[in-house]
């Protein structure tokens, strides 16, 4: 076996970039996991545009939202699992104020607050979502970015876990 | 009179973004020029969102180029005397050499390339693409919003120039 080797569309559902996709899978098969996150970052703050940028989250369901489960499965699967500490600590309230805030979120910056949830209580992604606020538009969008990478090296992560369970047949 | 006031569409041919030109509407009228600068530096840097950045770059024409004397002429004209010494200084190798970075420019970005052209030579224009080519796309994003700066204020500069010669005749 030489290496991993992934569908584009598998790239697609750890980050959300055409482009992000259409690179990673240019550059494998990879040996390793730690292989493939060294090209992702590359090509995720290298490569692709901000255009780019700006797809990717829009892939995201708004925290704490369940995804709608339909075209993109395995990245709406892997949304409501990094979500699990948010949805199991979340009350109605808070859920509500979460909301409110995506709304005033969105409406200043123009895309989803983006936060790798992993972890994370609803109260904790809401003070975190309200220290970000006052931040300038361009300084977000590149925090953004660095919590889009940290989630597409969590879900690169499973990917190549499902890899492992069912290695090549070939030889 | 108790200060300058523009119509919206005057400012959006300062700067091609929406928001940027109903916030400066909003925020004016302004006393002088330097307020105006001022008020717009805020608005361009801490409330135009990234896909407002995204807007004002492409109402820019490709750079050595004539804008096309459309829709927004008083843009169209402004950046065509902006570019008065690239084109002064103009040989046909020198535009199609910039032409085809141009090309390989926005193919790696996703927008045009962005530069004060006032005064500026097409050799020191094509020098300038040249040096910017190899940043990452965030990085020359926000270098192309602090050009979009630029040229915003030197064309506040020519909106308060007319209004300066044609006195409000209410008191």
């Amino acid at each position: 076996m030489e290496g991993f080797k992934f569908e584009e569309q598998e790239f697609f559902a750890c980050c959300g970039s055409s482009k992000f996709a259409k690179e990673m899978s240019k550059a494998s098969p990879f040996s390793s996991l730690d292989e493939a996150v060294t090209a992702a970052r590359d090509i995720w703050f290298n490569k692709v545009d901000v255009t780019g940028w700006l797809q990717a989250f829009s892939a995201h369901p708004q925290i704490g939202h369940n995804p709608s489960p339909s075209s993109h499965s395995t990245s709406a699967q892997w949304s409501k699992g990094e979500q699990s500490t948010a949805f199991a600590t979340a009350t109605s309230s808070s859920l509500q104020e979460l909301s409110q805030w995506n709304t005033k979120y969105r409406e200043k910056f123009g895309f989803v607050f983006l936060i790798c949830a992993s972890g994370k209580s609803t109260d904790g992604i809401l003070a975190e979502l309200k220290r970000r606020y006052p931040n300038r538009p361009i300084v977000e969008f590149e925090i953004a970015a660095e919590e889009q990478m940290k989630i597409t090296e969590l879900r690169l992560g499973k990917l190549f876990s499902t890899k492992e369970k069912v290695p090549s047949t070939g030889n």
